[in-house]
């Protein structure tokens, strides 16, 4: 496509403008010295500077990406460019056509960058839900076919699986993910049988926050001999991407789900699916549409699209295309996904380790937390507290299996947010319900309001 | 919910100032008289006000409106106040899950008074294809049943048809959306058979631009009796929502699938599928996610969500809610649907009466259209004739079965773009070809280009 311009600045220019400008900002280090080592990259400045990105931390204490990340700024200005191009050169045309073609490929291409995979391997969802119906309903069930999945799954996807049974007459059973990798790996040992067609688990399960053993676990299920082959694996996603550093293409994950708005910080309603080169061929598109296909002018025939692509299905959302790449770009401009890990990590072992001391507060993991969720109780209704804690400007959420309070934890998290919470959960402990009783006698709470 | 604040005005403050703002502009009468018929609400001078919430109209003469309309500045900026409230205020807390669940509710209220449903008839759904696979990956088929559909059907469609009838083992045949009334209702009265399931047909096919005899159509499925009840009747809307006066609830459809991003001129990413009440029953969800059940907290079981909820899955681009509010709000304030249609039809009769004495251009209709679609030959070839077009920043897309140029006329195009198009297709008519080699030697074509 050639360049063509909004006001004095193409698109392009302007995304890459604004790049380099957070690029520069990124290596302004504190009294003109150069990083060294993990920890120099974190001085407070640059993680102020870096926060200033997200207008949802404005003021707050958040620790709720694992239900929806903070947009950035920047995605949020890369979504209405979007749309004021399309506006400007279409909104349909041949040349808005092609445009979102490209920021289609773009897309994906930023994707498998961040996945390693090939472009080819990964097709764009609306959520991680959708991406795991895909395979759900794509395979080619057989009566009587087996499915075994994790018991920490999410109540959406385990709804989702029973459908599919319902539908097809399978069979569902549940392995335990345990508290070690042993644990997990006999489990699902023990769980597959002679006509598992397919297993499905978490990367991180959404209410213990473990990462399960993926390559161990693809393993074994490529092992497993069936009729029909051998057993697939299908991968939920939604609490790994954006938080551990991936290689799905050797994985040995057969399918992998994903969205954007969680940890990847992007805008709600764009996600993903990754399918293995080699297990493609085992999932049909079962939503079709006229982007899943190539269709022959001539004679109204038609073949899949190539790749992944074929489970496309018809006018998304496009501008959000741009606004997932920003957020993206924003977390790579910071620092590599190996040191945001392990920023992530030294955040949730450092609340972890405060929780050991306290008398009123406990931290349902055992062991220091292997990724940003962290889950918590107290001798009070956790429900209510989460609501206290919204009034205090102090975002987590709730929990019923385990009934606990859940904190995500970001790279960008500060211990400032770590010991504001645990002192807020601390005095709810001492002087909670009386102050909540008098908030809503005052009637200054809204949280309260909100969900009288 | 409590009413919360951006800056000085809530959100909702902010929309009804703005809705309120559009409302008298839109009564500011020339030379300060009262409107009086049909044609006095149609000054030039109301007309180029409303033209100009429109960005994609500026210096432009636009045709597409059946493929993507034009996205209104105040639906733009409904999108972004939203994203801007739920990272204001979120974006996951009590507070926003109560604000979405309330987006969710108005936005179906708000397509159940256009449709003239009840609001637990309608889903939101991402696109209308998505809406018509979730009907036919929703029955529960039985080998050998047969489905009819029209011989007008969108390629998407047509392709969803044939793999879910390779999934399921069913027969597909087509009827001819005739010419006349009386000839489709023969072409489907001899078309349907004692195992017809569904038949599937466009109110208004995109590449005739007819508006089928709804009501009759679906008595005559509603009285062909099969083994399992009766024959169903899925309706695509994409052409006729936003267009057409409708009243869905007493139309006798089972289903009706319509989208955003067309005739309404919302955001591309939502769009919606009507189910009437009694003919829920015959579709299970399909793609299933936490927004399609009820979850008991207490022992995970699951029941759905009550009426057309159950068809949502998870996580969608929230912020379009309003978008798509706006974008309908903006239709209303100018005119009812029915004037809105009765200035389609009059502006549609005009370019098809201007090319009868045409020596260049044919109109493919033989009567005066029956909706804003409208198809024009030339004896040059029409996609060469739409990319010359668009680099005169003329809109049109091209056609392959009809081969030929569509226009997309609404109630708010004007007859100066109307004029303007014939002429530019008399004038390609009379010295195109040489035109266009020209441009493309000389480089300033952009279209050309991207197309290259």
């Amino acid at each position: 496509m050639t360049t063509t311009r909004i006001g004095s600045l193409s698109v392009d220019e302007k995304r890459d403008l604004l790049a380099d400008l957070i690029r520069k900002k990124m290596q302004r280090w504190p009294n003109g010295e150069t990083p060294s080592g993990s920890t120099a990259i974190l001085t407070q400045a640059l993680l102020d500077d870096h926060r200033r990105l997200f207008p949802a931390l404005d003021g707050k204490s958040y620790f709720n990406y694992g239900a929806h990340g903070t947009l950035p700024r920047p995605a949020i200005d890369a979504v209405l460019d979007s749309w004021e191009y399309m506006q400007k050169w279409g909104p349909f045309s041949t040349q808005i056509n092609d445009w979102i073609q490209q920021e289609v490929s773009k897309t994906i291409a930023c994707l498998a960058t961040q996945l390693d995979a090939t472009p080819q391997t990964i097709a764009l969802t609306e959520n991680v839900t959708t991406a795991c119906n895909i395979v759900l309903w794509g395979l080619e069930w057989e009566q009587g076919d087996h499915l075994l999945i994790s018991d920490c799954e999410n109540p959406g996807i385990v709804a989702a699986i029973h459908e599919v049974a319902r539908r097809f007459h399978l069979h569902v059973s549940t392995f335990r993910a345990g508290t070690s990798e042993a644990a997990t790996i006999e489990g699902i040992a023990r769980g597959l049988r002679s006509n598992t067609r397919l297993v499905v688990m978490s990367h991180v399960p959404w209410n213990t926050g473990q990462v399960l053993p993926l390559t161990k676990i693809a393993e074994l299920c490529r092992s497993n001999r069936i009729n029909r082959g051998r057993t697939l694996l299908l991968v939920d996603g939604a609490q790994s991407v954006g938080v551990l550093p991936l290689n799905l293409a050797n994985s040995g994950a057969d399918f992998y789900a994903f969205t954007s708005h969680k940890w990847l910080c992007g805008p709600e309603g764009i996600g993903g699916l990754f399918l293995a080169s080699e297990s493609l061929e085992f999932v049909q598109p079962a939503f079709v549409g006229w982007r899943s296909v190539n269709i022959d002018e001539a004679d109204g025939s038609f073949t899949w699209q190539p790749g992944a692509r074929r489970f496309h299905i018809s006018t998304s959302a496009y501008p959000l295309c741009a606004g997932l790449r920003r957020a993206i770009g924003i977390h790579e401009d910071f620092a590599a996904i190996e040191k945001r890990y392990a920023q992530i990590l030294e955040l949730s072992r450092y609340v972890w380790e405060r929780l050991q001391q306290s008398a009123t507060v406990e931290c349902l993991q055992d062991s220091p937390p292997e990724t940003g969720l962290v889950f918590l109780r107290s001798k009070s209704n956790p429900h209510k507290v989460v609501r206290y804690l919204e009034t205090e400007n102090c975002y987590t959420r709730s929990m019923y299996e385990p009934e606990c309070i859940r904190l995500s934890i970001h790279y960008f998290t500060t211990r400032h947010e770590l010991d504001r919470l645990v002192e807020l959960l601390q005095n709810y402990e001492q002087h909670g319900p009386a102050k909540i009783l008098e908030d809503m006698r005052n009637g200054n709470s809204y949280a309260y309001q909100a969900n009288a």
